[in-house]
């Protein structure tokens, strides 16, 4: 049940949990809460250097509700955005992510479709 | 750019391509193809051995094009199953193929909600 992904010069394996799998690589709905997180932190990250906003790390948690029947799906997903950072400039950093949210992700723009997202921000003063 | 999604036990990292990123991981939207081909792989190859038709490999191909405009999504998805194996069984292979896409995948589930997918299948006798 493992398959290795060539993504140019990178391989991504998934695979299932036992009995059907070997737990090998992540599940392929775990794999999608994870291009969610890079998609719209790459957004984020990138906003904020434009917007000379300074940060020292962001950690993005996502957690996601399935249905009960096939096709399991997502019925609502949450994004936790966790800020770290000295003075942290809340009002620029809550822009940066409603235009992840609203403008630039893909990823998020494309499971919206069929999923309610959730978005919440923590911030950590260092 | 760079971020590593602990999923589990596994780490998976995605990465922008040069000049945002370094191109470390591959990006957040080829991760969501690869979610799609293990989803649907895993379907496929555990519905085949339920309905005991042996196959030697199964490869999958996605491709996907993109919007122009921001927020960048797939405006088309294409699955391309390549199965290998002696004399294969077309009609049931191409049912295991229906069953993943109308009834089991939640992955392919989701993103047709907002991005029409194509189904293709190619047979390599051995």
């Amino acid at each position: 049940m493992a398959f290795d992904s060539q993504i140019d010069e990178h391989t991504v394996r998934t695979d299932s949990k036992p009995p059907l799998g070997d737990s090998s690589g992540p599940s392929p709905k775990k794999i999608l809460l994870a291009s969610l997180a890079g998609c719209t932190g790459i957004d984020v990250v990138s906003l904020l250097e434009k917007m000379r906003v300074p940060i020292t790390n962001l950690e993005i948690d996502t957690e996601a509700d399935l249905t009960e029947e096939h096709p399991k799906v997502f019925s609502e997903i949450r994004i936790i955005y966790r800020v770290f950072g000295k003075d942290l400039k809340k009002k620029k950093i809550e822009k940066a992510i409603n235009l992840s949210k609203d403008k630039y992700c893909g990823v998020s723009a494309m499971l919206a479709a069929n999923s309610p997202i959730k978005y919440m921000i923590e911030y950590v003063e260092e």
